[in-house]
């Protein structure tokens, strides 16, 4: 091996200054660092993208790699060299001094001298406004009447002749979305992030009564790929910090729960997400060699057990699933004005292991298409209001929800969804 | 006025060093540096307390007030200069030039060339783990009956035999505290932030159907002065953080909504908040000049006219009151144990204009009062549950909740709370 006192020397010969008061540091990749023997003490740089940040009262931790090798190197420092640019991913050129580690999981670690932060990595999500949408609304958003209804427990008002609390029938909210599309239209791109509630009688392994979505909304957006992006990057920036910042929590699941989940989930890191439409889907599953319960057909809803197939046949990595057929979803989704098979621009994402985690689309922005679609419902009436968004300075835009506890149960590798959080409401049960 | 140069000269004379290649740094007061008229581009120092920080991609602001001026001074430095510590309310000693500002407003900055946090001042509640807790519930908290019902909203379910979709019937929450105490008894320091529900039948400017809170539980707690604490703290660090990071927003409050309510906030953040017992302040209230439409009476509610009599007569800052009767408060209050006024250790934080802002207690954590207490009311089966929360690893403990509309509304002077967010829900109203 070449130590790394050869380096130094190596690097004394090539220097032009006759006689360097100090020795300039020697450049070594982590690799190297990693298999040094000899700690000569002098300086040495490191370079690479930052794995973790764990920063405590009297240190400062990081793990460096630079791809030379699969283990990481930790660099210890003074808290004061930790700058707001010094995030999870970010490119790093670390100086300092080579010691022998205490810890017995590794050889050496890099007792920092200065930190210079090469390519920063902002992961925060820039310019969106958190809006806490209600929980309680006369909006039935899906039209899917899985909704719960709220009435006031004290039986002799209503007798009084007050038949309605809020004069109006009472849901409890299946998405905030319409209420986001309200507030996009002044603070062009916002999200929400709180409870929502569908009365399904479901006893499956992915579905709550109550359950967390975090919904965005973005105004002057043309594309559905600009929703898509948005979603790759939230789900890519969220996991990434959650590794940085909860490493312990995290490796508990790995060690205890599911020890493969490691892996599935870097992968999913890796790679850019698949895009299908929908009736390529479709296409794909119809020349399946497996024989599903539902058939697959055009026009049909994805079931759990199509969605599971699409991810694997792609190599399980995330898919978004886009263009669903016109009659399938609901009457704000914008119109792609297409045909024979009429589609409008729908977009899911499916997971391994969990299927459906995104739902999300273009909104129809256009007063007349929107105009036509609520008369054939009936519903002209009930979104007067909505219509009247398309009135007065509508705007092309879209947006889309992501289930907070199957993203938990999908980067965790948790299979049933009432192990993700701590008191789940579910058919026949509201413990507490 | 006593010059730039004139301290720069003096400090020159003093030196021990017979010819300083570089001049030390002169210190100045924030006053003196915003009365400098000659700006010598020589270095000096000062001291202070930030007064506000606001980090842009290519600068960061910084104000800074040493008491010596009402006015702040503002420092401009590169942004790599920021560190963690450098926060609101944190003590520092910026080493600069002196420049002339191209700001109206202002005669003079700093540019800073190194920042050093002498005292951090650290406002984050260390400690705290968020737990959400539900907002579907099948316990009825405080027991008095203004409580939301939920239903499946789809008829045919319920006439074929499911009465209940949860098999009991379900609330909306009208407070996390029960479910917080159960993981303060996992994780010692928990506190929630989400929405809260009562079906009460006001139209008045402080109550909603449907508002948020925040909600904090803490292990290992005897005294209610800890709680008390707890509940300053994070009005007066909440609140300065708002005023830092948000100066804009709040500064459109000032001037166009409640320009006095700069001042009467300032109040707040400087005084330490006083502190009543129940008695006493029933006392006040029977010897105040004035007439009550509830005329006060020791073990009768609080109104909010007497809420806001007891405010103004304290000086118009934030009172805790404390000890209220037994007989007013829920079952889980801990019992004082006191008589013949028999008390629990309760308490309330009364704010300017809006009255109730806080309620918290210590909780009743002996299994033998907790038993006896739900037995005369006759909810022993019911509460099982919590009885066995003091039957293993019983810990004393307390907490609080705090409305965020009504805090919304105390810092910035809103007086009506349906003006301080988008969807606001009371009796007979739920647009959208």
């Amino acid at each position: 091996m070449f130590g790394v006192r050869g380096l130094l020397r190596t690097l004394r010969r090539c220097s032009s200054a006759p006689c360097p008061k100090r020795a300039p540091a020697a450049r070594l990749k982590v690799r190297e660092a990693l298999e040094a023997r000899e700690l000569p003490g002098a300086d040495v740089k490191v370079q690479g993208w930052v794995r973790s940040v764990r920063s405590q009262k009297e240190v400062l931790f990081l793990h460096l790699n630079d791809g030379s090798s699969l283990e990481s190197l930790q660099v210890v420092a003074d808290p004061s060299l930790e700058y707001r640019d010094l995030t999870f991913g970010s490119a790093v050129e670390v100086q300092g001094k080579l010691l022998k580690s205490l810890h017995q999981k590794q050889n050496v670690e890099l007792k920092a001298e200065n930190i210079r932060v090469v390519g920063p990595c902002d992961a925060l999500e820039n310019g969106y406004v958190h809006i806490h949408t209600p929980v309680i609304t006369s909006n039935d958003c899906e039209g899917g009447g899985e909704l719960f209804q709220i009435k006031t427990a004290n039986k002799v008002k209503e007798h009084e002749g007050e038949s309605h609390f809020f004069k109006v029938p009472a849901f409890l909210t299946v998405s905030g979305q319409l209420h986001l599309e309200v507030m996009a239209g002044a603070f062009t791109q916002v999200f929400t992030f709180g409870p929502t509630f569908r009365a399904e009688n479901s006893q499956s392994r992915r579905h709550l009564a109550e359950f967390y979505m975090v919904e965005a909304e973005v105004s002057f957006t043309e594309s559905l790929q600009d929703i898509m992006q948005v979603i790759e990057d939230l789900f890519k920036t969220a996991t990434s910090t959650v590794l940085s910042r909860c490493p312990h929590e995290v490796e508990f699941f790995y060690k205890y729960i599911a020890p493969a989940q490691k892996g599935r989930l870097e992968r999913m890191l890796k790679n850019k997400f698949l895009t299908l439409s929908y009736t390529e889907a479709v296409e794909i599953l119809k020349r399946a060699p497996q024989t599903f319960t539902f058939k697959p057909e055009w026009g049909q809803d994805l079931q759990t057990e199509h969605e599971k197939y699409l991810v694997t046949h792609c190599g399980e990595v995330p898919v978004f699933v886009i263009d669903y057929p016109y009659d399938l979803k609901p009457f704000y989704m914008r119109d792609n004005d297409d045909g024979p098979q009429h589609t409008v621009a729908a977009v899911d994402l499916l997971v391994p292991e969990v299927g459906e985690l995104c739902g999300g689309s273009l909104r129809e922005e256009r007063l007349h298409f929107l105009q036509s679609r609520l008369q054939r419902l009936g519903l002209s009436d009930t979104y007067q209001w909505y219509l009247d968004l398309r009135k007065f300075g509508s705007v092309p835009h879209g947006g889309f929800g992501m289930g907070f506890e199957r993203y938990l149960q999908c980067i965790l590798g948790v299979s049933n969804i009432k192990d993700v959080m701590p008191f789940p409401r579910f058919p026949h049960s509201c413990l507490l």
